[in-house]
């Protein structure tokens, strides 16, 4: 039998924020579980799109154009080369999804390294 | 305030299996939704990595060597080119990632199309 990527026992494997982790893989891309709370920087992805998929608290990610709110099973891609801010007022849990080796400050003199767990 | 994607809000926007829905995109893929029962067909695609993360129900997927089995808040990625057959004994939903135009099938003749929603 083989094992499936459980996202609540890798989310309880760690408890920092803002460092992603790398649970499985996607035609080059990372899947990603992390922990966000506060408020990131304002950055952008020149040559990706940016998936959020909210599992459990509320997430406000801030554009320049307009915010998004996104609940549990609710998701948005903030397409490429759009600055953006996610700020979390409580603990949120997503899964991310990136091409590997993405810096997830949008610039790799910031970023911090990903752990595969 | 832009609206993000609810998963739930658009799984009850239809009733039929094996019938996946375009709900977004991202990096040149297509996020679905998509509602299954029974036993769907053998078949594997070449050119991708076939993305499952199981929302509602028990699936089962089974590959020649060995099956995989998926609750809610799971996930799985079949390898590309690796045979495989969804079961789901009750109704399942769940979310698939998949490269725009993929066939679900694994072969254009017999694909469904699929609607945006």
């Amino acid at each position: 039998m083989k094992q499936p990527i459980n996202l609540a026992d890798k989310l309880g494997a760690f408890s920092e924020h803002w460092s992603p982790k790398i649970v499985g893989s996607f035609n080059g891309h990372d899947l990603l579980v992390v922990k966000l709370k506060g408020e990131f920087v304002w950055h952008s992805h020149p040559d990706t799109d940016d998936f959020f998929q909210v599992l459990k608290g509320r997430l406000r990610i801030e554009m320049r154009d307009g915010d998004v709110e996104l609940g549990p099973g609710e998701i948005y891609v903030v397409p490429k080369g759009v600055e953006h801010r996610p700020v979390a007022e409580e603990e949120v849990e997503a899964l991310l999804i990136e091409p590997e080796g993405t810096p997830n400050t949008g610039d790799p003199e910031t970023a911090v390294v990903k752990e595969r767990i």
